[in-house]
């Protein structure tokens, strides 16, 4: 394989598609967010990179933000929420919204998967502020669940490349994490010490 | 759709799977990596969670970091990657490695897309320290583009999920991003000023 530079305008790939919620003007509003990660295993951090947009102020005052995942019915409106501002439409009414531990942090009930977080860190990048939450509780229905943990595959969720913005839905299974490597880890060669 | 609080140990679904590449002890070494995302627009800036392990050390002593897409003929390679740590067992005979602009940051040869990056900021967090960086180069191949960018599909990248720890496929196109909710965008309503 011979490589060549490509320039750095470098996506991760692919990007899961969550919309994330926050109180904006005492409303419920949500935007289309691709660009976060889990990054501390205890306590369970998740941390959702915001660019120029009046949601990163609603979640700046407030403190609080939520992670929804839509499913793959949901991407016109998911869409939507990612084309237009909160600072010029009311974008409340897309979803039917619900409240949890946090009670004041919109959540999606269309959404198979939601996830509230209060804010414990926030790093200010040079366009983007990377809000780092804490899990507070997580919400989902028996029916996406898989001896009690959200299944990927139950919740068809939506994923998203760049910068061809197209979105995509999940394939099957190839493997099995921490297990298929097991023959061809333990054959390494130990390091000298 | 009646939703139940299952706990804060919640994850991003699902995840993209990376190696994430430092040299260390003088050695190329790789660890398997799906705690990362794009945190800014301009420059480019990846961010990656890394535990508590000497891919860590590594990447905050040398101030640099590779990510590499593998495909999902490289999962079982990948997931031995993840298995043991660059302390005990030398992992540079895993892939044929290769080197970009910062000249020291090992990457993946096998691998579709690499990344190459200097980090800019480092976040100490509880367990795990996120490193971000700017990113220097990409490298791919000529038969994994279309138009000049990575297409997704051609890399026939490797998802993850947790906590069930299963690897998956990437599925298939179901939307255009920036275009399929246009017609719900403009129908909403704008806010009083």
């Amino acid at each position: 394989m011979k490589k060549r530079n490509i320039g750095t305008n470098a996506f991760v790939l692919p990007m899961p598609q969550s919309l994330v919620g926050a109180s904006l003007y005492g409303r419920p509003n949500f935007m289309a967010v691709a660009w976060l990660a889990r990054v501390n295993y205890k306590p369970p951090l998740i941390a959702v990179a915001i660019g120029r947009h009046v949601t990163g102020d609603a979640i700046a005052e407030t403190g609080r933000f939520s992670v929804n995942f839509p499913d793959i019915d949901l991407v016109a409106k998911t869409d939507a929420a990612g084309l237009v501002s909160g600072s010029e439409f009311d974008k409340s009414g897309l979803f039917d919204v619900f409240y949890g531990e946090l009670e004041t942090v919109p959540m999606i009930a269309e959404c198979p998967y939601c996830i509230e977080c209060r804010v414990v860190e926030t790093v200010k990048l040079p366009v983007d502020r990377l809000f780092i939450g804490e899990v507070v509780a997580a919400w989902s229905d028996d029916r996406f669940l898989t001896k009690g943990a959200v299944d990927v595959e139950k919740i068809r969720p939506v994923l998203l490349s760049m910068p061809d913005n197209r979105y995509w839905t999940l394939g099957h299974q190839v493997g099995e994490a921490w297990e298929d490597g097991k023959d061809i880890a333990t054959a390494l060669p130990k390091i000298g010490k």
